[in-house]
């Protein structure tokens, strides 16, 4: 289809979002728009100026023969930081946060796609030069997280589970502590789901003691894969938690009877 | 920021395929660009004609002092089937895809963002005019579908458990029968996530005996609400299917010693 440079760039800007952190050659738009290089040489340098002014990433230029352009989704920091102190305002807006047992409700949240666009976006902003090539996280509210994560970085996502109830193919099992009431529990991954030597995004919605993570950690192990990084939206204000993995959180949670709603919610380890 | 037709084209495009099914006010885009009202409804003509021969879907126009412009996510039937065969083509390329007790193995696509895109455009298109206000799937592999078509149609996605492990808050929960075994099961949903009066689009992953999906109705009746369309990724070849619903699936899975790997796979009913 020969088209003309408008309509040409309302094209290739819905290919590359929905292409993020893939190397799109220039020969690849020369025969899709029947253009010469140099127009789509030009095409690009207005959606890389754009792209940053808008704020939807950087578009990146690789050299050479098997060369052509990357677009990887960014979020600066200043607007990550308003983005968060929204969610932020959004949870506080609303009664019944503390649920019986001291649980944070994030569900309306995590069901919401404009939200979930947000904090995937964020999460896959900061990891994305983490050269991960997986991301993994638990059933089931991590879910969501995740799989816009996966999204934003173009990877795919596995899903651990604490049942073994769903038959998909053989599994390997871990157990691990939860902290805090030290029961033991058993979580376990398909074996065809996570290539071995993988390096893995880990994401979780809330952190509390760290069992979880630290069980998604020892799960890394057996499958020879590395930690590229351990992301969760929410982390309870624990002074005293005993983790051996550094994380980033966007949201800090203070459950305490004396605030208003009894809770306060502030900015994450990501934004210090 | 007053910019001009070029980068306008590329901010817009983003902006729209990001707020799908959603009114934006012409007078919106023209402060955001400090544009004239007659440039802004040239882009849009631009944009709109674009968007159909690229097959992201079509504009809307909404006339009036209110009016403004509606993204609806759309693929021609045609470029569904053509996506759906290449899904059945990567499907059938690899071996192990029959598991023990008969299980159909669907996670590699269920993980990977690309096919997520296309299985949640397909349906969202398919399902586009139905003015459903919520998307309801159950835990835990009806979840990547659902969200993605939940971003396509831009409404909050709920998700029924089998479990009542997670702590939310309090919970509506049903009994139901799973076809074939006849064992009687529970499902839950979280009191909050689901308003009432919604008009629900069910999704699922798999759908067998129809048992999960029966219950998922009975569900819907707790919440006072009513049933805006099924649709599952894959059906079993069940021909003595004692079911009450309507439903549509991508693909048909016919399981036989007698085919080469053990199975093959059809267009299912959405393409009838």
């Amino acid at each position: 289809m020969k088209i003309k440079r408008s309509p040409r760039l309302v094209d290739m800007t819905q290919y590359l979002l929905s292409h993020p952190h893939r190397l799109v050659s220039l020969t690849f738009f020369v025969s899709r728009y029947e253009s010469a290089k140099s127009s789509i040489s030009e095409d690009l340098t207005i959606l890389k100026e754009q792209f940053e002014l808008s704020g939807f990433g950087r578009i990146e230029t690789v050299a050479g023969a098997a060369g052509g352009v990357i677009y990887i989704p960014t979020m600066s920091e200043e607007d990550a930081v308003v983005e968060v102190e929204n969610l932020i305002h959004q949870l506080e807006s609303a009664d019944d946060r503390i649920l019986p047992g001291g649980y944070f409700y994030l569900t309306d949240l995590l069901s919401d796609p404009e939200q979930l666009r947000k904090i995937g976006k964020i999460i896959a902003s900061y990891y994305a030069e983490s050269k991960a090539t997986a991301i993994m996280t638990i059933a089931t509210k991590g879910v969501p997280i995740a799989q816009m994560v996966a999204l934003y970085m173009n990877i795919p996502f596995v899903i651990v589970r604490r049942d073994s109830k769903v038959t998909e193919g053989s599994t390997v099992s871990i157990n691990y502590a939860t902290k805090g009431t030290s029961r033991v529990e058993k979580m376990e991954l398909t074996k065809s789901s996570l290539p071995q030597g993988s390096h893995v995004l880990i994401i979780d919605d809330f952190l509390n003691g760290g069992g979880t993570i630290t069980g998604m950690n020892s799960m890394l192990k057996e499958f020879n894969s590395t930690c590229a990084g351990i992301s969760v939206l929410c982390e309870s204000d624990t002074p005293d938690r005993e983790i051996d993995f550094d994380y980033q959180s966007l949201i800090k949670v203070q459950k305490d009877a004396s605030f208003d709603k009894g809770f306060q919610l502030t900015l994450g380890t990501m934004f210090k």
